[in-house]
């Protein structure tokens, strides 16, 4: 085993990539315990990771390592990408034995069994694809389509959470010997393949891994295979959807627009995110830029979700953005949440933070149950009744992915750099973040997102500053004190406030941002949503959900532009929500429709309609009663 | 070979169904010399039969076929269902041939050497499929899905086709040894098995069959066909799509909503009108008379297209009517036009005739180009430019299908009925129409559909009715004179005009059906068209299309309700159109949106916007001309 480098269960290492300003902090140095989050990541731990353990038995994934190990007959069963499932569920698994919440004996017990598995089912040249195993070990790497590449990712950052959680080797072993093979095998150098996977996804697993064992080889393995993209490597396989569908269409650093299968797009994009933190090279950072722009601009959903099409699950064109027939796959808001980490941690820009957050409220958490233990795959912003989570897919990739994201958010709070420390999300709990030669403890005293208030108890000694993000939806009123002294400069929102100051024990900040309720308005140019707002409070979008709003179909429900809202705490409501209700107007369409889909065009206005009491719920906590009609783009109306 | 029935070249032969009240008028007694449809049928013979003959040799669907006769080596090429496209195109250049245009003795040629290669395919048995020949020959009926009945029902269609058109009995042979070798092995008695086709066609196919032949059977055979639906024959090949996406969701008398695979879905209804027609089970009318209306209330473009979703090929939920990701494959308009025209056969009601123009003008033809050697799969009522039509596809249902369409238009025109002659379409050109003992001759005059006013000339004797349809997009204004003699009845828009009378050779009807322009808009559960008007003119939908308003970009347009629209002709204009052109406003979004996706909403109304001069076009003759955005929903604007 080579040398350890991380000191620390941190999601993504860049604590010595000379080209990140931020440093993480490990996940296992932060503790979550407030009323929002800590019940989910508990769900996490003890519903959703063993019931996705006996997932991944019953579905025969753990079979297929099995079988590949010769340990045990019959079929490989399922999809050639299902080793992946098994990986990031190990992931998810060990981020959550990292946090001292290691309580759970079964867990570790269900973690070993799974990574003797994948240990047996390594070959002996440190190959490692149940899939290519036995009547197909003669295809490897044949058709760069059936995600070998892809999977090895997954294993790789496998390992380097199970390593950084616990210290263990078992796992990194099996990756390094397995990183070492594609290593000998692909690359620029005489004697090796050219090629690269139909699925990005191993660029940023390998920066990683190069940084979990100091083994540079990997980062430039990772630049091979993100530099032969766009000259054809892939072929046509997917020649329906086009080159852009595998992310193979034009050479990386000629991109401007982001297109082609979501997932793939934002996975290549972290990964690029992780070259340019550890090489530094300007045309990749300005890639980015341009892809970021492109996305946020023009593709992306009020929610923070991506990916329009159910069509080769991708990207649309500029301002494609359907509601209920969004395809916004859970994985993908994983993915751009996986790309803005690292580019927040590359930039310490709070549009990125801020960015991260929507997508965690409002793009990630959707996709799995109140109870975890069924989950979206697509997560659309209407729908009529008919879209339910599901307990798992024949592709499965999300679920485990929720997994992994919900156990390793408590890495995502805070970061340290060289002026202090940083502050990206908020949520009652505390941290203990090495800062040079010493250790500050901090207490996050909050009942965010429900409440903009925030207290920061400051445990540490010296001079450096606090970073607090001002959330670019806090457009007006947030104010911050120290000791109860209120910081001399203003806030502005969407940056970070510095404190810096030489602290004391006890030091006290007060972060208020205020809560109003938002209406949000659409660019003219997404013909979905003319005539309609969105409800925004804090970081968390609304919607209406029929069962809330019994009396009425909530599709006949218009919103006009002078009604308020009041925020209302219903603790009996969907485990403690803060609902909206407000007095809306009844705007069915007029009887003269009669059975008509349509008619001549109408000039006068339809009249105000009856007045109706309506109550909007998160989006995040839709789709957890019974079936019915959901909305979140209302009409204005009258 | 069976006893010959039909006596004209009918393209569906309710002459003796006993449940239909028209009789269908040979295609060979009808022509169109109009400007409209006249070089669009010149061009379907002499551009695309000759590209299509040419394309099924050089994509191998004629060797395949040859393959099978053992005649010629080599793999099987391309899709499982693609002998189907061959009878597309056999069926096609038939009635090509038969309206006394066979100054086409290479079309001919092209007929008889592919029946030779069909003939030379099938098996003693008379089973016919060329995917299942060879190493696939043991493979014969194990898949439903494999569109092995599909392909039969084609074959059919064609045979039938080719006999009515030439009286040869070359391919109809070969469809009742098909039929027969069909019958024998698939029904409800003992020792037959039970099974039916994942996509409908056979249905209609057989019943058209059983009356160009006589032969009762096949009508049992097609109704055994429809009966076995819905009781999970099919099992769960098709499971992401569901038991709709093949019509096995539920037995046929219970549906009363129109789901699933778009094109299966009215194929089958037709196949089930004809049923119907021969055997008046009023079950059967009353589920069609249901599907019709969720179709054309709940599930139906402007245009007439239908099947909004790319996901499944498929109808999506009622009002779900997506217009960039609008699907509305040419085939299923297609399809709607054969249910519609057995429905107008059964009932002789002029709602169906009017879906037929409709669908006809707006859904069918902009399947194919000007020069008719291109082709749409499917027809989005928006788009930025980047859907073109090809001149083929993998999957070439379309092509053909269109081929066969117009070679068959001039016999949609007219019906009879005891009461005398149906004109259901207006068309310059000539009919002989048998009636009673008598033939009686037409002659329309009209520059219909650029035009409304039509003049029909009757040569015939005698006391019979003259039924005229008074289209329902003719909201006020159609009148109708016999020799200048106003008719004393006032017309009904979406009626039949009856003009019963003595009648006397050169008696002249005039019908003027006056065509101002017409907003649209669509019922208000249509989200997508929330704010927005459609331009109609006639039977016509319009469209803007960039290249015809280079100034500015077409989405910034806005039609304020208070504009006028000017009707038009431009001989110059994609083969001669009447234009749309008025005076609206551009109405970009503000310099605040920047590059903004989401902002709070603001309730100032925008202000005017400055003139601009705008041009329409039919929506059938778009994408002619350079990649360019379209609309057809446009913005009302102030």
């Amino acid at each position: 085993m080579a040398v350890t480098v991380s000191t620390g269960a941190m999601v993504v290492d860049t604590a010595s990539s000379p080209f990140a300003q931020l440093r993480p902090v490990g996940l296992d140095a932060v503790t979550i315990d407030d009323a929002f989050w800590a019940p989910r990541l508990r769900t996490n731990r003890e519903a959703t990771l063993p019931s996705q353990y006996r997932l991944l038995w019953e579905t025969g994934r753990i079979d297929n390592l099995l079988r590949a190990a010769g340990t045990r007959d019959g079929e490989f069963q399922g999809r050639y990408f299902n080793d992946s499932d098994v990986y990031k569920w190990l992931e998810a698994a060990s981020w959550s034995v990292a946090g001292g919440h290691d309580a759970e004996p079964e867990l570790h017990a269900m973690i070993d069994e799974t990574i003797s598995a994948v240990e047996a089912a390594q070959r002996p040249d440190g190959y490692l694809n149940s899939y290519f195993a036995r009547e197909r070990a003669d295809q490897r790497w044949t058709d760069f389509d059936l995600h070998e590449m892809y999977c090895a990712g997954h294993l790789f950052q496998a390992a380097v959470a199970h390593h950084r959680a616990t210290r263990s080797t078992r796992l990194l072993d099996v990756a390094t010997r397995f990183a070492d093979h594609i290593d000998v095998t692909f690359g620029p150098e005489v004697g090796k393949r050219i090629g690269t996977d139909g699925h990005p996804e191993i660029e940023m697993a390998l920066v990683e891994l190069a940084r979990e064992t100091g083994e540079r080889r990997y980062i430039d393995l990772a630049r091979f295979l993100v530099d032969v993209r766009g000259h054809g490597v892939l072929g046509d396989a997917y020649g329906r959807f086009g080159k852009e569908y595998h992310q193979d269409h034009r050479p990386f650093r000629d991109l401007d627009e982001i297109v082609g299968h979501a997932v793939r797009a934002v996975y290549l994009n972290a990964g690029v995110a992780d070259l340019y933190a550890e090489t530094g090279e300007p045309a990749l950072l300005e890639t980015l830029h341009r892809l970021w722009q492109s996305m946020t601009t023009r593709k992306m959903y009020v929610s923070g979700g991506i990916g329009s099409r159910y069509e080769g699950e991708s990207f649309g064109e500029d301002y494609e953005l359907p509601n209920a027939l969004a395809y916004t796959e859970t994985c993908a808001a994983i993915g751009s949440m996986m790309w803005n980490w690292r580019m927040l941690s590359i930039e310490a820009e709070a549009r990125y933070a801020d960015l991260l957050e929507l997508t965690l409220y409002n793009a990630m958490l959707p996709g799995v149950s109140l109870d975890g233990e069924t989950y979206f795959y697509q997560n659309p912003l209407a729908d009529e009744g008919s879209h339910r989570r599901q307990a798992w897919f024949g592709t499965a990739c999300c679920p485990p992915n929720v997994a992994r994201t919900l156990a390793s958010l408590p890495g995502y709070v805070y970061s340290a750099s060289d002026e202090g420390i940083w502050i990206h999300l908020y949520a009652a709990g505390t941290a203990r973040i090495p800062l040079d030669d010493r250790v500050v403890a901090l207490r996050q005293e909050t009942r965010y997102p429900w409440d903009g208030e925030i207290t920061i108890e400051v445990d540490g000694e010296g001079d450096f500053s606090l970073m607090l993000r001002i959330p670019a939806w806090c457009e007006e009123g947030a104010t911050l004190t120290v000791n109860d002294e209120p910081l001399p400069e203003s806030l502005v929102p969407g940056r970070y406030a510095e404190v810096r100051r030489e602290w004391r024990p006890g030091d006290t900040v007060r972060l208020s941002l205020p809560m109003p309720v938002r209406r949000v308005e659409s660019h003219p140019y997404v013909e979905e949503n003319t005539g309609r707002v969105a409800l925004m409070r804090g970081p968390l979008l609304y919607c209406l959900e029929q069962i809330d709003n019994p009396a009425v179909a909530i599709r006949d429900i218009a919103v006009p532009d002078d009604v308020s809202f009041q925020a209302d705490w219903r603790h009996d409501l969907l485990g403690g929500v803060v609902a909206l209700i407000a007095d809306a107007r009844l705007a069915p369409p007029d009887d003269s429709w009669s059975d008509a889909l349509y008619r001549a065009a109408r000039s006068t206005p339809q009249a105000a309609g009856e007045r109706v009491a309506i109550t909007a719920i998160p989006y995040h906590a839709w789709a957890n009663r019974e079936p019915g009609a959901m909305r979140v783009w209302l009409r204005r109306g009258r």
